[in-house]
């Protein structure tokens, strides 16, 4: 029984590896920077986008998908912004993948989208092994949850380029040492770049724009390279 | 595959509810109240077990299994208060199964166990479709999380008698609506039972060990009515 659930698993995956090695060589192609967000439930990924969008000019060509169990809210928020922003239901699916991304953007013209943020269903074990041919995935940590979830959920924080520390107005109403949960991090994932925000206060989002834009740069040389 | 997929989904649930349907039978014959705890990472969980077994008479039976990916902290925190706290980590899987918990109690004496709390692993999706022959499910969501959360993650919510909303000593901080949160559980689960609980200025706690008592109470009965 479960060797048969293991051998059946590991065929999902390695067909969910090949679609995204081929969203992978497409986005590469068409210069297009794949985010893919991952957090607990609340974590604050949506107000996140929210205030990243509002702040990105509108010449720039944004899309966004986010992903959900069962309902189109965070769609609904996200679409205020002027950039198309989908919202693909899992129906009870605990993560987005590569198949779901392919349907999504296939009446999309890549050429158009230079980024294209996604936010995977919240849940920090399942997105971590599904990979959707993006080039990066970012966890997002709020300061409530507790600096020891590094050492709990070590596979999405080992796998993800970027840290986003958030909520950290509230520390002096929690029991949450920022040291702590960055040494975890560290220890787990070794050089992973981290950076501390909120969108309540501002405070840090001037560094993540600088990292989304850095970001997209490099996205674009590769590209430019190439031609 | 896809089709494979949810056969062998389907046959694992199968299993599973055979399991737990012997594990339901067994706790009822001993008379333990047997309660399993879902919710996000960071909710607040183990905090809210500490609190509950530190007041909680040496002289009760109680004990307490806590699912983890990969640590064995939390058990760790549990065990200080004196009753047998067990981990069980899983190693990737996103939530804890029936013959988890068929082994990890092989050699207790369930006689002596009146309560037993099952901490599950983190996460507001996988655990909902995995019955460990508990009484009852317990979700704890903390109001740092959106008050839309028992709409994006229905399952949870309606398959749990009691919600707990925790950390209401952040409400001044953090734009939540208890109002609106009571109403997308009521809403997703008519009738659902609320408990608002803050394990900082231990708000609730009192109604939290009330609770727990009653349902004491009617696990015993159950037994002395059957005897």
């Amino acid at each position: 029984m479960s060797v048969q659930k293991v051998q059946v698993e590991q065929k999902v995956l390695n067909e969910n590896q090949r679609i995204a090695a081929e969203l992978r060589e497409r986005f590469r192609h068409s210069g297009t920077l794949v985010l893919n967000l991952i957090s607990s439930p609340g974590s604050g990924k949506t107000t996140l986008l929210e205030r990243t969008l509002a702040s990105l000019p509108q010449e720039l060509g944004v899309a966004v998908l986010t992903g959900d169990i069962q309902t189109e809210n965070d769609a609904r928020r996200l679409s205020k912004f002027g950039f198309p922003a989908k919202q693909i239901t899992t129906g009870g699916t605990c993560h987005l993948d590569a198949r779901m991304i392919e349907r999504a953007i296939s009446d999309w013209d890549l050429d158009k989208i230079d980024l294209l943020f996604i936010e995977n269903v919240g849940n920090l074990v399942c997105p971590s092994s599904y990979d959707l041919g993006e080039a990066a995935k970012i966890v997002v940590l709020s300061v409530t949850e507790g600096s020891d979830k590094p050492l709990k959920y070590p596979s999405i924080f080992f796998k993800s380029e970027l840290l986003v520390l958030n909520k950290v107005d509230l520390l002096p109403y929690v029991p949450f040492s920022v040291d702590e949960a960055m040494a975890n991090a560290q220890k787990t994932h070794p050089g992973m770049e981290i950076i501390l925000t909120s969108c309540t206060n501002e405070q840090g989002l001037d560094e993540w724009m600088r990292w989304l834009k850095q970001r997209m740069a490099v996205a674009k040389g590769a590209v430019v390279a190439e031609v």
